[in-house]
């Protein structure tokens, strides 16, 4: 196995042992022995579980990266949904992450650090697709850059805690599931759509149900 | 010191560990010798961590049982602001379960139980609340119970996620910032104002500063 290889082998036995157990449950060497390495071998690529923690964040980041940020060029209410569905499919698989993320990021000083900027980063993009919405006519928001501001982090704070809600719930996360959490982001939306609201809702659904379909694995 | 006294001490000492340190860097050894008492003794109050986290979710439900549910009886914005206000003191002085509830709730499946039965319970005493909140008039929701639930739960993820997020974004928590969270709820339900928004805003503003300073410890 070449080192890139052995590295992305780590990556993605952790990621899937975080996700089933958690990262406090979860040692480097039960990382190695998972992986058919010896723990000298993983601790050459990653001196410890943070490191490895911090590099899965840096391919949350990257996945964001790639693409995300032309959203204000798809300023349609299809998109808005389909938005939403690519979220919560990256919080998917993802998922240790976005339930352990107060702790993470408390525990790790370079974490939090990449962490807001990630976040001050997408609140902004986010901002710029709602300012695109409001002046392509699809919903009315008047221009109003702090309502805006404001609709943005709500729905980002409902969006990041949506899949950990569902659990609580000790419902099952799938279409179904996702669509009830879109539809909280729509109630708050209502009152400044553009157009009737059985079209947004339904323009809404068929586009998230599209997205699941596409993707094929995990949440169906 | 009495058994009940003992007992007290030791979810206190708890507590505040856990909410400096995180309940997996806290061993039941540790909140003994913190609390100046044997292993054997606090062994002969509770098992296991876990039971102590039991016992500490099962304050959290009295202290909402203790007079939570006679909110309807005031369906006023200001009593909503207070609510808001009384809810991020709760979620301060149990921070610890706030900041690892997903993990904490995946281990658990007694405390899962019991925090979906409170769940269940202060979600419908909410949609109660704007209910009556609807029919005295101070907001306009129509009756429309499918708008007022939906409202409940959006506001119920921002409440309960606001001083985490407040803490990944370098604030402090403080009558600011418990402000500004309280801002993003108003944002969602100004469609509904049925008075001035100035009024509104100045009513909650007044409310939630009055709360913090009738508190007068820890947030101010």
């Amino acid at each position: 196995m070449s080192t890139r290889e052995t590295q992305s082998r780590i990556i993605q036995t952790a990621l899937e042992l975080f996700n089933a157990c958690g990262t406090s449950a979860v040692s480097t060497n039960r990382i190695a022995e998972a992986c058919g390495i010896s723990k000298g071998n993983l601790h050459y690529h990653f001196r410890n579980k943070q490191e490895i923690v911090q590099f899965i964040f840096r391919q949350i980041v990257d996945e964001m990266n790639s693409g995300w940020y032309q959203d204000h060029l798809q300023p349609t209410i299809r998109h808005m949904a389909e938005m939403f569905a690519r979220q919560l499919f990256l919080i998917y698989d993802y998922r240790f992450f976005y339930r352990e993320m107060p702790a993470l990021l408390r525990s790790d000083p370079l974490l939090l650090r990449r962490y807001r900027e990630n976040r001050r980063k997408r609140i902004q993009a986010l901002e710029q697709f709602f300012f695109e919405l409001d002046k392509q006519g699809a919903l009315h928001l008047n221009g109003n850059r702090a309502l805006i501001s404001s609709l943005v982090q709500s729905t980002w704070i409902i969006s990041d805690n949506w899949l950990n809600t569902i659990e609580f719930l000790g419902r099952e996360a799938n279409t179904e599931s996702i669509l009830e959490g879109y539809d909280l982001i729509l109630d708050i939306l209502r009152p400044y759509y553009a157009f009737d609201e059985r079209r947004v809702l339904m323009e809404s659904h068929a586009a998230i149900r599209r997205h699941v379909r596409a993707r094929g694995i995990g949440l169906n």
